[in-house]
């Protein structure tokens, strides 16, 4: 048993040291809608923020809101950021990092990205052997616009972090990226590896995508096609929504994560085709396991449900399901094993609002599927 | 060639008796949602109502209403309505039409009914011999609550109904339910065959429930289901909205329809397995092909939002992308063929809005995808 104080995991220093110092700056690299919004966010709550874009037209716009626009890469790093975030573009990822390797300071730096795929990045990180100071995150937040233009500090509003973290990743470095995003940026997170990472937004976005790209390319495909559409309502309309939107941009999100994707579509292939055989054959026991099976997810989306009617009765924290004084909980992270504390915390449905110390988190809320 | 006001196309009566009369009453069986809604709209401008519900807890607020309720199914058809819509549950069907079949009025009523599929519904018409006077409809409205609390005059305000026919429907008969949609409820409608129609549903409606089932299904039965929740928004939340609302409802409306179902659910699953073909074998053309073959229904979605802005920004008739008079067009019927004419102009995206005279229609819009 280590003590909750005990602070030298990795190099002696106390685990203190995580926290945010005012005088601290945050390095952000493309200031599109995320790292736009992140970035009036940051310099909002009074944090110096030095960003580069790899075309300059939002400066302005951006350095009247108080954001340190520079001319190269290199200068962010130079800048030495506590946390450095990569918030370009997938594609542009291997020319950033080449870029930022001879001159990022990797003792005083931490570096992360709001990619949504988190194996591949941490994949392009370790090729240019920046992994010691890399901690990956996915900020739950966005919107179908892009660009600076559309950047909007309240994205961040009460918003849900991924961070990802792996047998490499020092837990005084990972405790800085927390506190960032817990302190800084005013957030909440969750912790859980590349892997895990990848599958669930496979599950819940990328899938779904090609899924509702297939239906609208079905619906293109038929001679009934302006019959069906004259007859549609709410629920062809939500099913489509995500077809509609940049087609391009879709594709690169799933060809980024394509092999779960592809694991996935085969999967939910096999349960349409199982379920055709259930209505050939009208198969009773068949349709009962078919229509129950997924009433778990009923049941947790009910309980969420009444949660937020209690709270939006008695506010507690805006829009989080269980969020407020009354709900949250504390978890004790085995030093020994901390990756897999938080990964059973975060599937058990809990989602990290805070420290108590550094071997201590509070969560919310106890509800899970 | 045929001339437009040559009448006797049945019975050498003419087609002008297909109006409306101020004494006409329409019989409505069964006060849930929709057949309460129809009930309330309908008295609320001036139409008798004589309508009959399986228990009669709704009586005492329709009777408020105007409607006029009575204790049999037997007393609605002895009103002599000039319309009988079937607004119960499917399942119902068999003996509320045992029951109609020796009381109804074959000349003086038309029988009609609500349910989201058609060819069935013809079906049991035919087995109880009713088939002469009847023409099928769905209008195209609804929510996800039930019973006669729910009901709201409001939610035929505007709505588009599918008329169903085929080859024994009389065009006289015909007239007297399109004028019933038009003049009566002020509605709009297309006409189109039973096959087309249950097809059609199929794809923008059950099918997709189905779809979005077995995503929930897929979700609950995967180690990562709380982890992927927590990552999910509104793409998840969308389309997976319906497989949240009753089960039993959802499974009923599926099997109802089961054929047509089970064919799209197989060709979608062969959809999603070559898919799943291209993105292992990182096929370019196979990519390019799956994200561009929905281009039509993206086109024509853009389109209609078009219109719809257009609209609100002069404002002709409410709600519908392309209604309005500067919009409007007229269609000839072709008398030796008036269910091809009607599909023909469905199948174009076409709705009709009124009749210039028997044999000549006025639709909107003039778009399809």
């Amino acid at each position: 048993m280590v003590s909750e104080d005990e602070g030298n995991v990795t190099d002696g220093r106390p685990l203190a040291e995580g926290a945010w110092d005012e005088s601290d700056t945050v390095g952000i690299i493309g200031l599109g809608l995320i790292g736009g919004s992140l970035a009036q966010r940051l310099t909002a709550r009074g944090v110096r923020v030095v960003a580069w874009n790899h075309r300059s037209h939002p400066y302005a716009a951006a350095r009247a809101q108080g954001i340190e626009c520079v001319d190269t890469i290199e200068e962010v790093a130079l800048a030495r950021p506590r946390v450095l975030l990569l918030c370009n573009p997938l594609k542009a990822m291997p020319e950033v990092l080449a870029s930022l390797k001879p001159v990022i300071d990797r003792r005083a730096t931490i570096l992360s990205d709001v990619g949504s795929v988190k194996a591949l990045v941490r994949e392009q990180v370790k090729e240019v052997g920046l992994e010691a100071c890399y901690v990956g995150s996915h900020p739950m937040c966005g919107n179908e616009r892009s660009g600076f233009d559309a950047a909007d500090a309240r994205l961040f509003d009460d918003a849900l972090w991924a961070l990802t973290v792996d047998e490499g990743t020092d837990y005084r470095r990972f405790l800085t990226m927390a506190r960032f995003v817990l302190e800084t940026v005013g957030d909440r997170f969750i912790v859980v590896d590349d892997a895990t990472h990848d599958r669930a937004a496979a599950m819940i976005s990328h899938a779904p995508h090609a899924v509702a790209t297939a239906l609208i390319n079905g619906l293109v495909a038929s001679p009934d096609r302006d019959v069906a559409v004259a007859l549609s309502a709410g629920s062809w309309r939500d099913m489509t929504r995500v077809a509609l939107t940049d087609p391009a941009r879709t594709r690169a999100m799933i060809e980024e994560n394509s092999g779960n994707v592809e694991v996935l579509l085969r999967s939910l292939a096999r349960d349409l085709n199982d379920f055709a055989d259930v209505l050939h054959a009208a198969d009773e026991s068949g349709m009962v396991r078919f229509f129950s099976q997924g009433q778990p997810f009923r049941a947790f989306k009910a309980h969420q449900g009444r949660q937020r009617r209690l709270e939006s009765a008695s506010p507690g924290v805006a829009g989080v399901a269980g969020v407020g004084a009354g709900n949250e909980d504390v978890r004790r992270i085995d030093p020994s094993d901390w990756r897999s504390s938080f990964l059973t915390s975060a599937r058990a449905g809990e989602q990290v609002v805070g420290f108590v110390s550094p071997w201590v988190i509070r969560v919310v809320p106890d509800c899970a599927i």
